[in-house]
């Protein structure tokens, strides 16, 4: 019933090998002698997504609200500094999904309250979308919901990163509570990190509803492209937003 | 002990397969050549509320009742834009269902609370009816409250779609909780959760009250073809109400 | 250590089955050629309570208050319009029930909360009998009890018959709750809900206690008859009592 | 730790046959020709609290403490119409009974509320003997507590004979809550049962209190006895407090 | 992490047994042709803490600190009259352990509130001569702890023994709660419960501290005495404090 | 996602045991035929951390924040008395961990609130440098809340070392709760044991941050040694702060 619109959180080494795999002979059922950057971006979809199933119904007015909900994922997160960088955004619909944006996986080693939050915002940017757009939200934005609930319930409970519960946690590293009974937390408390997580998403999705009326003309310039081409990569995010000004630092790796 | 008139939620393809099939066989039974109108409409019913059984034993009164609760269904969902369009409504008795209203099957991508809400009172319009017509309801209406139930629960705490509550989700979509103690709110949060299902399901009682009110004349039109003829078809309800003002878009289809 | 005063809630077509076959038997064991009513009667005795057992100790006193219960159920139910039928009362020991009143079954299709509440009434009518008469109440109604309490939790929790509930419903018709944790409602609606079952019952006590204070002369007289000829029947209620005033609606059977 | 005064709750058709039978044995181990009272007396100790212990280590005191605990129970339940008929009072210790009253077993088919707390008061009578008269308690009074606890619970929660909770019960026959999630009522119906409880227990032992400050002099008198004799029986009990004046209605049996 | 200084709740028969067979083992294992008294208080020593284990490292300090700790206990129960009499102090470490104090074991077979409120003091008598010597406290009271709270538990939530929740018990002596569901009281008992559960303690904790207080000077000769020697006995005790006040009232043997 | 700095609780003889053996195949796989302190250091780190991973790829400034997260450590352990002497500190990433400080273990047989705050007062040390010289914290804090969490638990619901929970302990050595029903107190308990929890907790987090904020220049001058060399030893932090101004008493081991 609902649409899948997913952010995915990064490629596994692992992932990368099956994409190659996979490009390789995408290459070769097309006859060609190298593997291109389309023979990628299709390994990617391939092992991701499953097959693409261009036999969905789906109505023109379904196809241009998921659009806008693409591009407002696509619009938030390209204005945040710590949201990951986007790759592609596609209105193909794939299995559950009718559609997806896909971005650079990055490996953090210490992640802020900052990271999060612009990742939160950059997730709730596709309901945000639907509403400064059309002004009703739908139930596409499950996948969406499931991912921010946990993210801000993981910054109160596990990483003390709330300043009204502080810095403990409710994680048990061992898998079993030590001392513990059912609940370890009073039911006053149970309230609170219901309001800390309940306020952290709230502001997280005004700041995205801001974002995007700030921006609405470059998130219906972008939707527009999207519902034209189905397909849209870094470079035309960068054509109307103009290149990111943030700088990412650049890993050092074991060959340094 | 009660009566469970049933709103389908539609007919998958594994379904319309076997009606097919039994159509064929129901036609082939009485000799005919052609599997005609009527041979589907049986084949229909057979699948889903089981053998006709006309040996129940029922009171006029009984009669009466569960034509004025179907077609309080009919009624109110004809009038709503975002209802699913009604096919067939019966007083036949069927299985453990005294009446039943067939609806037009909608697998729709994307669902908007509209939609929600929609159905919910079209659901509701069935005691609704009750109420308007005796001034007095029935436990008749269960499997319609369960309905109604779940989906005002679903608004509130899987999609997001209540504003008390906010854009988050208690759905798990791995299966189990992953921060997870028992219950993952609190009881403040729990009586929240409560009273907006309340007021959402009020809210389209209401309405249902209030549409049929309005249109008591047409409701009683209704009932009265349906107790004359036990089964009632959208050309019947075309002739009472004239054809819907809403124009349901088309899906593009594969072969589009 | 308490008596249970049955209410029958009715037979059906296997019970009607097994009584015929035993009233053969009766009848043969007792050199009869014909099956008479007497036959019937102690047939229907034998598949419900079990074997007449006669060498049960009881007190005068015991006896009084045993039939004073049930003679308060008989008069309760003859006086509402909606309470079952009464066929016959007995105070003859059976099993672990001192005494019990049988009912003519209505297999009703569609209910009414006016037929619950009338329903409750006759079964408190029992305790308020040994109320209005000896001013002191006993562990006796305990069966009577069980079934006002769930009846009245049944309207409150599953059919949507409370007005403070409203049209909602915690039955899940597919044996396991879908979006559930263990309770599928808040500490305040609990609260909710224990008022209203409470308020329900007490109600139909007071209007039990109400009735037979009005007709205390025809509860003794029926209460005395009892304790005089041990079993009476519909021909001696409506002696007390008149005919019942309310006319019962004619079911169309399957011949029809 | 405690000494466990047990007041029988009366004797089985099996208990009885167990009885006439070891009394048999007893008779001919003693080399008696016929059964006398005390080879039956010497039965009914051995059916229920097992062999004489004569070498448990008794302090004076101790004796002095459960003499006035058992006299205690003799006295209230003497002077309370309801409570059961004394048998028989020792204080020769016996398993892990110090000391205990034999109650004749009354099979009560219906049950007032004024008998449970007549009961009930007679079971506080230990623990207000001791207060009575040393003005500090013990632990000896752990059985009867739980037989008060466990009465004045099935009075509110089970029986309906509460004002306050009312014509309910949270009686399940079948055994399995039918529409039923873990606790059938609110926390503030708890509080309510366990406040109904609390005055119910509390009032019986205060009427126990008065009682027996109301009757001290007979108290020392039947304790100093029984600390002389270990061993008392129904006559003890009348030259001290006369004959019961409440009159016992013969139970009709079936030779009748 | 702790360390578990000992009260013994007492020897059973077969203890005995135990010690007597090791004391005679020990005797000869040392070439004795008897068992003196020092053989016996090895035997106990080894059947209860095991063999004694010198290679345990301790600091000067915290040899000190369990010196006083055990010098608590026993002049807290050597000043109360219901207090177990002490036998033996040590704090040699054994197993866990790294002092005990041993009492003459009593078996009551009544208890009085008295009793328990004397032995929770002097079991909390360690703790609070840490207190009062170092004015800081340890973890090393755990045991001490464990044993008061669950006496204080039981008295008033078993032996009916606090005048806040009064005459009855939470027992169950079938081990399965009759009308059970989970938690067969309220929140609102709940904490009354755990009031006085913390009031019963605190109040023996604070008369632990005035004990000790006013007899530091016995405290600190003790505790210096338990330093020097290791190990001390009732005559030691003696010579400090003077015999103890109370007469303790003989039990009647069997032999008597 | 969150780097571990781990303070190890100290080392079993099985562990020194297995250090010793790993130290001398690290020097005979060098050609060594001694085996020298380098040898015994990276045998610690291999049999506590596993292999040096040396190709995890690490940005520049996640290398700093882990610096002085481990600075941290090092800093506020080095300035309390009861902290536990540090040994090493690392900011070579080996397994799932980007930096660890190591501490001389110390077998305490008597633990002190005083200890048990500075320990909880050190674990804090890293997020309180990350605070104090980034002004934002990380989830790389998880295993230190974690531990402060446990500690300020285990203070209050096992040790009996709050004031406003008392002297009682929630910790039952049996492994079964007694008289237990699931959580040994009411919610009020529960309410208040997290306000003692939390309050712990942030007092120590506190007091970390003044301690850091007074020798900011210390804990930079650490900081930047150890992004230096990588892992730094007693003797550098010695240079840096001067020695520990309080004297560790010795344990007197079982070779005295």
């Amino acid at each position: 019933m609902d649409f899948l619109s997913r952010q995915t959180p990064g490629f596994s080494g692992a992932d990368i090998a099956n994409v190659c795999n996979e490009a390789a002979l995408i290459a070769a059922r097309n006859g060609k002698k190298e593997v291109d950057r389309q023979d990628f971006l299709d390994a990617v979809d391939r092992i991701i997504g499953g097959l693409e199933k261009k036999n969905k119904i789906i109505t023109p007015s379904e196809k241009r609200a998921v659009a806008y909900h693409e591009a407002g994922h696509a619009t938030v997160s390209w204005m945040l500094e710590h949201a990951a960088p986007l790759v592609k955004v596609t209105i193909v619909p794939r299995g559950r999904s009718l559609g997806a944006a896909w971005y650079l996986p990055e490996e953090r080693l210490i992640v802020h309250p900052e990271q999060m939050l612009d990742e939160m915002c950059a997730a709730l940017g596709g309901r945000a979308a639907e509403k400064v757009m059309f002004n009703k939200i739908s139930t596409g934005a499950l996948s969406d919901l499931e991912k921010v609930t946990k993210q801000a319930r993981a910054m109160v409970t596990i990483y003390g990163l709330s300043d009204k519960i502080g810095n403990l946690t409710y994680y048990d590293s061992s898998g079993q509570s030590e001392y513990g009974f059912t609940k370890p937390y009073s039911e006053q408390t149970a309230e609170l990190i219901d309001k800390e997580i309940s306020s952290i998403i709230e502001a997280q999705y005004a700041r995205a509803i801001k974002l995007l009326e700030d921006n609405k003309d470059k998130l219906i310039e972008l939707a527009e492209v999207l519902l034209e081409k189905e397909v849209i990569f870094k470079d035309n995010l960068e054509k109307i937003f103009g290149s990111r000004p943030f700088i990412v630092e650049d890993r050092e790796g074991p060959s340094k």
